[in-house]
């Protein structure tokens, strides 16, 4: 035989599936069997943007089952089937969680804190492990000037806090965007909320922020927050959810925060409105500029629920995109 | 303002890229800057393949000048008009090198072993770093059982040896495609190599199975090496190049080897005959018939020079395909 076929190597594939326990072509002296590894590598990524190193860090993913009104525009059966295009399981969901740690060279900045402590153990471990990575990467959290949070979901604030409820990066200036913060303290709108994702986490996210109320600085939209590190508004989401322009030199890289969920759906499909919209509309319309922005002038995006190393390309094919991953850089 | 707009972004974005002399908006008190990290992530990648654990595992990847004929059958301008839509450098092609480590519960498997010391050294530390990442994957190399070698090119055997000239992986057999053995050790073939990299290589490949020519167990296709490790017969690229089915249970995937170098250039254009090709035409028949199986089967298909962690999905479009790569899991 010099050559494959199809049905060769479907029949092997079969075979070799089924039938573990026949002799091996070849028996050499057996070794004692490694045990399997219970560890994934470090969630840790570095690359440059001009002079500024970047440290992507994995907080986890949270697997749950696909609830019927994850998109609230369209039917969980259309869900599946662009899950199973994305060769993701039908039946349930992966959102990966990815904060950021910018040195600037003058300043150590962390964009987005993760899921925090309380959430690692509700989830048995599958979340809040930007500590044990950024220990990983060799990052002190008291070596944190500046903390920005992009909005104030649970996932992107609950990791502000340790376990005993101190600050996480105790040395850290925190920046919140003033329309979020206004918008989850005011009675007013929590009042307004119908039932659902907003109105089941707003509690946790003001309970986060007790005792900060005058520490935190609210920062708005179209300024320069720490040099190099420029808000830009992309509200949707949330009221004032923001995003990033990292510069420095001629390098340039847009943060995104939230502007989608996982990019196999909503990249593929920009106006598919994930349940965690607080106003879907405004947020369609965000994710199209944002997009159209990014593919015409080639930004790479780093992306809080990209699939890890979280940061890529937006290439536009008529009315929807699609994300090109950066390719892995083994060795700085 | 309650909008970004493209104009303003971009005028921000350069504006902060500009001006990093700037007084930021706000001034905390500064701290000492955290120096910039100097190593990269540690690079290897966990998954299951039903009760297998494969352990992904980068040598690194080199970066060199785009050669005018990097491609057999066109032109350098059109290969940079592809790297450039992959948003790669024009003058430069980056390929990445990647081992996989498979552990069947019965034996501790390696497919390729890098390019060793030697090129560590000549390369300043781009690859040769199998070594180093099996380690913090906690893989010794004298737990590995079996060695399998999927083609003879030098960046798939140099790492069988130490600096010393010592074998790496003491305790392994190890096994190369019968075919590829003739092809290397064939005076004949080899005095009728025209100029070029085969021609070039063939003397270091020689070289590094000095000593093992009653030692290495020369492997047919169609033939389980180890109990849920197969051979595939993907020749072209060389005489004797190999692919694998790795199956456990019901679950199984592909993994290449060298069907395509880059995906950004030869999955996007399978016709394309890159330089190491030696016999370019049956290559691009093996292409067309490993990827038009890979993605009507839905396969996934673990790549060596697929960015890390080297694993995706193959999906074709009219003529040509596309990689989409694998999420990365954050947890096991």
């Amino acid at each position: 035989m010099t050559e494959f076929s199809r049905r060769q190597l479907l029949t092997t594939a079969v075979a070799a599936g089924a039938t573990t326990a026949l002799t091996p072509l070849v028996t050499s002296t057996s070794r004692a069997a490694a045990p399997p590894a219970t560890a994934q590598a470090p969630g840790f990524y570095r690359y440059k943007v001009g002079d500024f190193q970047i440290t992507v860090v994995t907080d986890g993913a949270a697997t749950f089952p696909l609830p019927d009104n994850w998109v609230q525009n369209h039917s969980k059966a259309e869900v599946q089937k662009v899950l199973a295009e994305a060769h993701q399981p039908a039946e349930t969901v992966t959102v990966p969680f990815t904060p950021i740690v910018i040195n600037t060279g003058q300043k150590l900045v962390l964009i987005d804190t993760g899921y925090g402590p309380e959430m690692h153990v509700k989830t048995k471990g599958r979340v809040g492990h930007l500590p044990a990575n950024l220990a990983a990467a060799g990052i002190d959290p008291k070596s944190i000037d500046t903390v920005i949070i992009s909005h104030m979901h649970q996932d992107h604030v609950f990791g502000l806090r340790t376990a005993e409820g101190d600050l996480a990066f105790p040395n850290a200036e925190i920046m919140v965007p003033a329309l979020e913060w206004a918008y989850w303290t005011s009675d007013a709108e929590m009042s307004k909320l119908p039932e659902g994702y907003t109105k089941s986490v707003y509690p946790g996210i003001r309970k986060t922020f007790v005792g900060l109320e005058n520490k935190v600085t609210k920062y708005e939209w179209g300024k320069e927050l720490v040099s190099g590190i420029t808000t830009v508004a992309t509200p949707g989401h949330t009221p004032g959810h923001t995003s990033f322009v990292v510069a420095s030199g001629s390098a340039k890289i847009l943060v995104q925060s939230d502007v989608t969920n996982i990019p196999q759906v909503f990249l593929r499909n920009p106006t598919w409105q994930v349940v965690y919209d607080v106003d879907p509309l405004k947020a369609t319309e965000t994710r199209k500029k944002f997009y159209d922005m990014a593919s015409a002038d080639k930004f790479m995006v780093q992306g809080y629920h990209f699939p890890f190393p979280s940061a890529g390309y937006v290439e536009k094919r008529g009315e929807d995109y699609r994300l090109m991953p950066i390719a892995w850089n083994p060795v700085l």
